[in-house]
């Protein structure tokens, strides 16, 4: 993949990760530039997320680059763990020659170990020596764990400007609590603090909104870097742009995740306030009994509804309606008089990726999820992976 | 089982669970008494669960018995349900010779099909011809739906009373949303008002505080009827009667799940708030990566601890303590430094029933949730069962 002008790029291994590999990425711009970060809302957040998280405030909303590892989450490591986060910020400074507190830092991998920081440092400076314009698909390597292939996209912004991205995790499907990173970088010219809204909005409608089980890891974190050295971006070219980047990610998160045979999109309108739809969808979204029969292809409408009516939002049952791609299924809040209609429902339930769309009937605001099926790999890779 | 003072009770088959077996069930005191009662919050809430909500307000928390089908849910059913709901109560009111108001109706099973009436009012007439006052095993096993066993216990209240009660549901582990339908009777004399908040009182730390996957049914109801017909129960002396009643029917509703390996009490402590140690435990009891590594035996505490970061609650991640069972895992928010940790805690883990015991060094609130293992029997039964 083409590099964006204004940055460079490397991954190498270091010898952090117990199957080899590379697990050092490094990512840094040509100085200080915008930067937007969103970070795990978990409260048991590891070391690096603390540390970076400051760092940004700090340097209001800029950054040189950032160093991320692999293999090793720094996770429930106590003091020790602060400590090597900012060892690994320094080493990554001094290997870039830039100020210390302008690098960020992340991590992904095992939990609660402390962090081999010899062989951490040995791979930074490594990295910055192999730091190059087209090494995108190095860092994107280097940043994966479980993952079994790197996932990577590019968009042109209009006006001229480019942006790439590249995110690991398969959700939190894989062992250890696998965390879900992404980077992204553009050349547009933009400030802090438009980027900072830029990315929270495109966040909303993509990896704030995937569910494949409901939680969040330790160490998650999305960034996104704007180096100028492009043309300016008008706002709601660059939003956009980020959004649909975002959006490819997580759909390729998703499906790329081990055990995952479906990406269903939960859409849900009719419902009287933004907020009331995100949360049925969500409801809709992680309901355990939703993802089995989405794995079984079991066009089963009681339970979505029932799940729907979990979410803690005012519902009328009597203004149901429930499609799933192009088959109606419920009008009114009883199942449609069809004798085909579960066979239809079924076939459509066979498809990779297809809709479950809910009309509340109440109101006129709208919002989507993307679920997942919960399949007998899902509980063979996190239940019996060590036995 | 023996039964209790002042009630009789039936239940027969009329042809309504495709499988056979008993259907209907009737429990009837000798004259209206005080009943107390705990609905499904689900906003798409089955037709039998607002018509017996309705009818204990207007009779003040009076009611002269219940009767209850299973095999058909009457939910979805739209207004037509709402019809066939009304004419279960009317026909068992003929049928036991009580105001039409005074009886109530619980229904489980499949979702979004007519009841079939005819069969429906046959069973009645049938139950209350053979209502007698030892027919409550009878009773309890009418209302199973996939259930492999009939789930009942009894208790002596302090004075003399006594305490019997039955349930059914296996949590939501079963196909179509299994409901659950948990029904109690004492001879104790008690008032209305008394009653139901003592049936409040045993529900928090039991019945409420069960997690199989975080769903609830459309259809769930906890139905508590105090005759009168025996000696006067201090409220404190019934309600530890009743919370010890629930919790052993609760914990026989979980271990009786398909699927279900082991019982896990997630015992949260050191919390600022009551309320804040039960989001806790909820969070570590329903995240599908705590569950799977339950089923895997795995003492994963990063997942434990990331899935209490998940709970919206501020916790000091160095103040955390973890055991399983008598095995420290955690202390200060890292592993402890002992080789034979993990393999001292899978042990533990192998038991049917153990205890993981989560300190956030806060404060002196707690709480405790009862989780289970998410299994490959689980997503067998929910995904496959059909296919």
């Amino acid at each position: 993949m083409v590099g964006v002008r204004g940055f460079r790029f490397a991954g190498v291994a270091a010898g952090l990760k117990a199957k080899g590999g590379p697990d050092i990425g490094l990512m840094v711009a040509e100085r200080a530039c915008p930067a937007a970060a969103v970070f795990t809302r978990n409260r048991v957040a590891a070391a690096p997320v603390g540390l970076s998280k400051a760092a940004l405030v700090k340097a209001r909303g800029r950054a040189r680059g950032v160093v991320v590892n692999s293999g090793n989450a720094n996770a429930l490591t106590g003091p020790a763990g602060v400590r090597d986060a900012r060892r690994m910020q320094a080493a990554a400074g001094e290997a870039v020659g830039a100020p210390v507190g302008t690098m960020l830092v992340a991590s992904t991998g095992v939990i609660g170990v402390p962090l081999p920081m010899e062989r951490v440092e040995a791979g930074i400076a490594d990295a910055a020596a192999r730091l190059s314009p087209g090494g995108f698909g190095d860092f994107a390597r280097a940043i994966l764990t479980t993952d079994r292939s790197a996932k990577v996209a590019e968009r042109e912004v209009a006006g001229g400007a480019r942006l790439i991205g590249c995110t690991k995790g398969a959700g939190m499907i894989a062992p250890n609590m696998a965390t879900t990173l992404t980077f992204a970088v553009t050349d547009a010219q933009v400030t802090p603090v438009v980027l900072k809204r830029l990315l929270a909005e495109a966040c909303a409608p993509t990896f704030n909104a995937i569910a494949v089980d409901g939680d969040t890891s330790t160490n998650d974190m999305i960034l996104v870097l704007a180096s100028g050295a492009g043309p300016r971006a008008r706002a709601a070219a660059l939003g956009a742009a980020l959004a649909d980047l975002l959006d490819d990610l997580a759909r390729q998160l998703m499906r790329g995740g081990e055990g995952v045979h479906h990406v269903v999109t939960v859409a849900v309108r009719g419902a009287r306030s933004a907020a009331a739809a995100r949360r049925v969808a969500r409801a809709v979204a992680v309901s355990p009994l939703v993802k089995t029969a989405i794995a079984g292809a079991d066009p089963n409408f009681g339970r979505i509804l029932a799940a729907a009516g979990n979410a803690g939002v005012p519902l009328r049952p009597d203004r149901l309606t429930l499609d799933v791609d192009d088959v109606p299924i419920v009008r009114g809040g009883v199942p449609i008089d069809d004798p085909d209609r579960e066979v239809k429902a079924r076939a459509v339930m066979q498809r990779a990726e297809y809709v479950i769309a809910l009309d509340l009937g109440l109101g006129s605001a709208r919002a989507q999820y993307l679920a997942c099926d919960l399949s007998h790999e899902y509980v063979s890779i996190n239940a019996d992976y060590r036995t």
